[in-house]
């Protein structure tokens, strides 16, 4: 071997170097997180394949990791994964069965609407049952958090209302026994994406004022 | 330059080639996107470093992505960068005075309670006003998709319920001079955070029910 054909191999070398770390994802983690916030899109079309219980697990993680007014974390979960059952329970009030019937598990995101806690008026009294004013706000958070690690996990899902629709949400509390205090906030149909459905570009800046209305 | 030696350069250049690819960063999208989730805190201190035009468009088109019942996109947004103004405004209900008073800036997050649509039972009829039963789930995820994208850019904030506490909502209604039917649903305080505040472990696996509750 020359030692121009050994320069030649040299320079072969230090450009693999160069050009592969070039081609080395040079995406911010800043923007990996709001491509996923744009990318979150209600999937109503699943496969066959399942999702697995770390799968499910990592998504109530998400879920519990929402903010909470005066950190009270009135949500809790049910998680449905027998087909035959959940479409039972929800072709009561049949609301968007056809999604429901390609999912491959569902997250019924529950809140209780009370609290146990001294008054406002009284910080130092004894604790009574109120109502919690924000316990809607929280699962709402809850469920979005849900929605948005689904996305990054390469599944889909669609939030599908059950609150405040007393049609839905009155044999879903039956059938799945809630406490009297707790409510069927929303109903997460989730699975493998097929592929149909796409993000929308909601963006309209008339919608933004500054300063004043 | 010996053989032996264009050998040693080389095979160093190759070591280097390797190494540095090596190094390069290898956590995933997926968890990059449900680290954020779980870093996402409440910020209640800020430096005085401003927050930029740029930042604040981006926040609100992560907002602006959220999901949406019926696809309706009641939201809509009030933001206030002239802290003198907006400590006038909340001191009349101060709630939060001390972080304000630290903010760079605050988004009013707004929402509709009203759609003007064709009765569900006539899809075909005439559209009327009325009340849009998901304004304030919508509103919520707005806020939180905010604070995630909050989290990810290196800025803190902290989300503040105005609605439904009408000592909050009324003064702040008025002084922006939100048409009727739109409610001030959440306030959020923003800026560059001063380090003190840290995200919760909240994951309570007593609070997932498999099946039935």
């Amino acid at each position: 071997m020359s030692r121009k054909s050994l320069l030649a191999a040299l320079a072969a070398a230090l450009m693999v170097a160069a050009s592969s770390c070039v081609n080395a994802p040079e995406v911010s983690t800043e923007q990996i997180v709001l491509d996923n916030i744009f990318s979150r899109k209600s999937v109503r079309s699943f496969t066959d394949e399942p999702v697995t219980p770390q799968q499910i697990e990592t998504l109530l993680r998400a879920g519990m990791a929402a903010p909470s007014g005066s950190n009270i974390q009135p949500w809790s979960f049910v998680v449905l994964q027998d087909k035959d059952r959940y479409l039972e329970i929800f072709s009561e009030n049949n609301f968007n069965q056809r999604v429901f019937a390609q999912s491959a598990a569902i997250i019924v995101v529950c809140s209780d609407t009370t609290v146990v806690r001294a008054p406002r008026n009284d910080p130092q009294g004894t604790p009574v049952k109120m109502v919690n004013g924000t316990w809607r706000d929280d699962a709402g958070a809850v469920t979005e958090n849900i929605l948005l690690a689904v996305e990054a996990m390469g599944l889909g899902a669609v939030w599908t209302a059950c609150y405040p629709y007393h049609d839905r949400m009155d044999p879903v509390k039956s059938s799945l026994g809630l406490p009297a205090e707790v409510v069927p906030y929303s109903v997460v149909a989730l699975g493998h994406p097929a592929g149909d459905d796409q993000p929308k570009d909601k963006w309209k800046p008339e919608k933004v004022h500054y300063g004043k209305w």
